[in-house]
């Protein structure tokens, strides 16, 4: 147990906690599983999405929300959805809530507790003590909220819960509330609008209920928004203040609520517990599944915490690390591998994932779950044009549609292709895969390796003159949009990426395939390096593109977006930078992108829209990509310094994508380290008082690339066809480390520690030294103890 | 003067008031001009809209806005866009706010006025009066808001005064706010999101700040939502109770939000008055020219209100009435007209209203502006189709496109265009209108009159073999959208709509074309009418329509769903029905569907999804259109009972379409009667609760129907060819009425007087007896005085 400072922030064990709601007032953690998602904040406010099949919310906004992606540092306000419950003392009126808003009473004692398979809260107050938790369930839509008060201030008292769900804004073609005892709980129902017959055939079977069901029938209860604020508003609802019971009022084209009233009197030690189940359902025989199955029977909700449990289970990481940070520990024990787990499991709740998050999210599935990332390689090529091109976005359901950014055309998805490849066969071996077959969406069918093969044939053609790759309206960065519109544009880094996409799968041909067939993708790569040497290195660092009427940008002369970090991450990846230009590029680096809360994406940050460059530019300082740390760059950074053995460096970059350890970073920050953010502001200079600040979002192709880096960088630990190589690169103040490795079947046991005055690495593997630090003949089901001795 | 009953609503001449901000909490008013609308209810709540040239908002919810027409009874909620100022009294800390929200403080007086040109509050509370008054410009996209305090309490009072405007969650790609001095305000800056490089070229110069101007320097201020919240929420802002002065905090990628702080000391009896511009801009200069226009210029306010006037005066009715209900009075000459003109002027702020609409809007202009009908008509005309048939939308706007419902193909469009002709050459004898030319968007010349003979000609060739005309995806009723969508459902009312058109204009052609030219329309009428009779006579009244798979609806061996108001009304315009089943049908209709709050569109309510009916029956009760008061329909059953003289029976029903006069009528339909609302709930057996509640949305074609129902049927002063027929049709209980008729230019001053025991009615113009009712020979410029003396 180690606790931060004195703030309100700690961590037990595995799970991290909060002492104090006011603190950090967004930080959240979320629970999922492959239909649902829930984000609930410290405070109580909860965002939760449902496929049905496309993301849909079964509580929302007061008002008409747009269907969007789910966007970063969403504010807050007090008719936000959450899940809450007043407690009135019934002897003196006074009013307080669980977990703090609506009422924002501030408790003797507050405990947010973000658990990997739960989210609770203990809090204390006025000699009483709740617990208010959330789980899951493994398969179902479903929250399962548990409510549990101890009297511990030793004379008996009169109470009222009120557990209050508000249920928003659910349509304006219908919505109405009201408790129905037969099914035990206040049904919402609405009606998705519709305006074309069309759209009648899709939504007709749509969840389109919201219920609060309980397991013991309430003494009261109100359905109608409005009818239970009353003049009070929702910090001191009239229909509680001003009456002994709730009103029992529905709501009949008028917002709903959910609003239960438990009277109950407590003798001095005694406690109280009740659930609910809090979901979307279609009809009557749905929320009669959902009750029977997890309120009648008594044990349903311990059985669904087993059941999730077992869920969580199967993403189980393939490290389990001891360090001199504890709190690294936790983060990537329990929450990275949990973090890479969502996005390979429930794909960021989306039916049409970007081509490009989709295979990195699966590369980090390599490392939990390769048959699932092995599916979802064929999934991705089975999408794979005539043309050899990979479609924008991966579609996965039937009837899906490419939406949103997936209709602006990006060129870098194939890429992806060979860096998914040689994670998933370094993890697993499997070389069979490339020779599997894979129809397309014309009935042609071509084996995997040939698919890849033509990818990057594609990638080769889509240069310019010059051997530049041509940008279109985007390559890994969404807002460069105007680069390239006109067709002529061309991207620096996309460039490097090819190149370093065609070096990794010239090294996988040569070995399945031979020399003959692996030697043009050598040579591509080779050219497309020698094109950026040619045309983007600028002196001091490479370039990031240059535009359609032949401006090149991301270069010194330009005073805002002068220098891009992405195109030297993978310029050290590629080859392109010899020794010379590396150690200017990282001095550049250093000096330019390196701020105290990270490493940034560019520098200087937009203060105006470029629009040669495009919508990148419109996200002014201390806005989102702008300026920002960017963790998906930073961990391209991270893997290209581990690449490189630069481990003090990459320490340092590593620790930055994380809150914490120090209370002041966690609060600068804003956010537990029980994920990391797609994104940290970063502008320290311009915007000092919200730089480091979370986006508060879990969806990053970042939680991949860590976890890969952690396994393969930091503790040296990547496997090869032979084998699994050991070169750990920990950074110099860590003195020892240990690393229970689970690798194609077999559990590998590494202990790492620093040897003063030896100069080399020297490893034993069940105290037997090897030559190289290679393990070989690993056996499925076998256990065994390597030591790494390292230089001290 | 006349109070309601001591509810707290009165009538003050022209301006309605409120006296509780409690009673009728969604009451409301709205303000307008071509550019932009606001709609404000008592409580201080705002919903405003500006074009862009779509609509957008300058002000929004906490939460990304989906973007969709305006939606009926909007919830409101603590973070609702509205228009505030907090008091607070500096002395002892005391705090309200202005109008009532946020705060919610019941001020010990209080008085919300909605005017014809402006919206204000006068509240008393603590010694203290308050005037809070919203104006519009005439051309401006800008909200012109005064406060003034008066000290009434005999001390000097310390008091800071904290105009609070929320601007909500302006953008997921950049948003930021600060006080800019130099520009004299508070600018909230966004950008609007975009993806697609198209977009970027629309939306580059859009109006993308919202910014709160000030006359005054203020003493603090503070831009950023959360801050100025703190932990003491909307109602009680931590900035104020917890500061002395506002902390001058910005928002960055934050919610703004435009906060003052003025410090005042007021003498007993002393004032203190501010002013404040609220409204988007595009860039700096657009924000100093408004400075420059209303807060530069001390007279700049007082010079937008005479300009704006002068602009409504530019919609001044025909009509001036004075009658034995002053409520009604009121209603006629101010409110009415006003309404209409907001229709015909500001298109309902959309670019493509349904054609439907516009003609429908624009009939009920040629009442105020014959020149802007006649245009309106011309515009609709050239966006014909080659086959005759009009679009689902007229496009007003360049690069404007179908949204929404016009997406949805509906076959009555050409019903309104003879529809519209009639009223509009009654009203101006402008028969020249009918050999304007007109090119549409093939480069294809025809006349007016050319033109409205192919749309009938569509009309007639859009028909089954029984001559029962098809319904496709709706007719006027947009949800029955899927009682012909496979191609073979037809529509009962809209044959009978079909068959009044073709008589309307068969009567016109007949003058301007001759009996040859009309005889084709006139024998298509009898057609149309004689297929309704053979095929959906029902006994007691007309049924709806017959669906794709020849299931007649609207029938009295339907459940729900029987009768429908629409077939009978039109049954009776279109000759259909002969006097024995026009006998039936009213019996009906009074059985069936007149309750205590008008006239129901149909009954029983459906109660569930008719999935060969349509959207309709989604709506279940108490919610939108199914089993409501919807006006638009009533108005046709109205102008049909005008039609065929039911004087007392009309007058039950249009009285029944306002609000009041009595306190528990207003009190129920919750809205003051300052426009006539889209709908009133109207299921009163199975939702008593709610029925007669307005839905608060002034979008409805009804204003321009009602306006005609009063001009030539209550009133009974229609414009023929050679002159004004006068055929009054007022209730049995008035003994008389005045109106002052505005007619071809003339000013005509008509008394109504009932003389017991006459028989019929005598008409004397300027002293001499008409021999017909029919005032001939008008000449502009003329006065004439009418004496018409009816039964008694």
């Amino acid at each position: 147990m180690s606790n931060a400072s004195g703030h309100g922030f700690e961590r037990e064990g595995r799970r991290f906690r909060i002492d104090d709601p006011r603190a950090m007032p967004h930080a959240s953690s979320f629970l999922w599983n492959r239909r649902m998602m829930v984000q609930v904040t410290c405070r109580g406010f909860a965002t939760a999405q449902f496929m049905q099949p496309e993301p849909a919310k079964y509580a929302r906004a007061p008002v008409l929300e747009a269907r969007s992606f789910m966007q970063p540092e969403q504010p807050t306000y007090a008719h936000h959805p959450g899940r809450f419950c007043y407690v009135r003392d019934d002897e003196d009126g006074t009013l307080f809530s669980l977990p703090y808003e609506p009422v924002r009473a501030l408790p003797e004692s507050f405990a947010f507790r973000a658990d990997v398979d739960a989210v609770s809260w203990r809090i204390g107050h006025l000699g009483l003590v709740f617990e208010w938790r959330l789980g899951l369930p493994a398969d179902d839509i479903a929250e399962l909220w548990t409510l549990r008060v101890r009297n511990r201030c030793g004379r008996t008292r009169r109470l009222s819960l009120y557990p209050y769900f508000p249920v928003g804004y659910l349509s304006w073609m219908h919505q109405s509330a009201c408790h129905r005892a037969d099914l035990g709980g206040i049904v919402c129902s609405s009606v998705t609008p519709y305006q074309k017959v069309e759209d009648y055939f899709v939504q007709r079977d749509f969840m389109d209920r919201t219920v609060l069901l309980h397991a013991n029938a309430p003494d009261a209860w109100d359905a109608n928004q409005a009818a239970f604020e009353g003049e009070g508003g929702l910090h001191a609802p009239s229909a509680i203040c001003d009456a002994e019971l709730l009103g029992g009022r529905v709501a009949d084209y008028e917002l709903p609520a959910a609003v239960l009233q438990y009277r109950i009197v407590l003798d001095a030690g005694a406690s109280h517990e009740e659930r609910f189940v809090f979901a979307p359902a279609r009809d009557d025989a749905q929320v009669l599944a959902l009750r029977k199955k997890y309120l009648d029977d008594g044990e349903g909700f311990d059985k669904a915490a087993t059941d999730y449990g077992t869920y969580l289970s199967h993403g189980r990481g393939c490290i389990d690390i001891r360090t001199p940070d504890g709190w690294f520990d936790a983060f990537a024990n329990q929450w990275l591998p949990r973090q890479v787990y969502y996005h390979g499991d429930a794909n960021r709740l989306t039916t049409d994932p970007q081509t490009r998050n989709y295979l990195q999210d699966h590369m980090g599935m390599a490392y939990l779950q390769p048959a699932t990332a092995r599916a979802a390689l064929l999934r991705a090529l089975s999408q794979q044009g005539a043309d050899g091109a990979m479609p924008d976005g991966i579609l996965l359901a039937e009837g899906a549609q490419l939406k949103y950014i997936n209709q602006v055309p990006h060129t870098d998805h194939c890429v992806w292709l060979p860096v998914f490849l040689q994670a998933y066969l370094d993890e697993t071996g499997d070389v069979a895969l490339l020779d599997v077959p894979v129809v397309d969406g014309d009935g042609h069918a071509a084996s995997v390796a040939e698919r890849v093969d033509a990818a990057m044939h594609w990638l080769l053609s889509a240069r310019d003159a010059r051997g530049l790759g041509y940008i279109a309206q985007g390559d890994w960065c969404d807002p460069m949009n105007m680069v390239g519109y006109k067709g002529r544009g061309v991207s620096g880094w996309l460039t490097l990426a090819t190149a370093h996409a065609l070096r990794l799968w010239a090294g996988i041909r040569a070995r399945h395939g031979g020399e003959a067939v692996a030697a043009p993708f050598a040579e591509g790569a080779r050219a497309c390096n020698a094109a950026v040497n040619a045309h983007l290195w600028d002196g001091d660092w490479y370039g990031r593109g240059i535009t359609d009427d032949g401006v090149a940008f991301g270069v010194h002369t330009d005073a805002e977006g002068a220098i891009y970090l992405n195109p030297q991450s993978w310029a050290m990846l590629s080859g392109a930078a010899d020794e010379a230009k590396r150690a200017r590029m990282l001095a550049a680096i250093e000096a330019r992108l390196v701020g105290p809360h990270g490493v940034a994406m560019l520098d200087p940050p937009y203060t105006a829209m470029r629009e040669d460059v495009g919508r990148l530019t419109q996200k002014f300082p201390g806005s989102a990509e702008n300026g920002s740390i960017y963790n998906h760059a930073a961990a391209f950074y991270l893997h290209a310094l581990y690449a490189s053995g630069d481990a003090d460096r990459a320490w340092r970059v590593l620790r930055a994508m994380l809150p914490g350890p120090d209370a002041d970073d966690l609060l600068r920050r804003g956010q537990l380290p029980v994920f990391v953010p797609n994104y940290y502001r970063g502008d320290w200079r311009g915007h000092p008082r919200t730089a480091g600040r979370s986006s508060q979002l879990f969806n990053t192709g970042t939680a991949a690339w860590l976890y890969r880096c952690l396994i393969e960088g930091l503790f040296g630990l990547r496997g090869e066809a032979e084998g699994l190589r050991i070169a750990p690169c920990l950074p110099s103040h860590w003195h020892e480390a240990s690393v229970l490795r689970r690798f194609r079947g077999a559990s590998i046991e590494v202990h790492m520690r620093r040897i003063a005055g030896t100069d080399g690495m020297s490893v034993r593997v069940d105290g037997a030294v090897l030559e190289t630090p290679l393990l070989r003949d690993i056996v499925a089901g076998g256990h065994y103890r390597v030591d790494v001795a390292l230089p001290g």
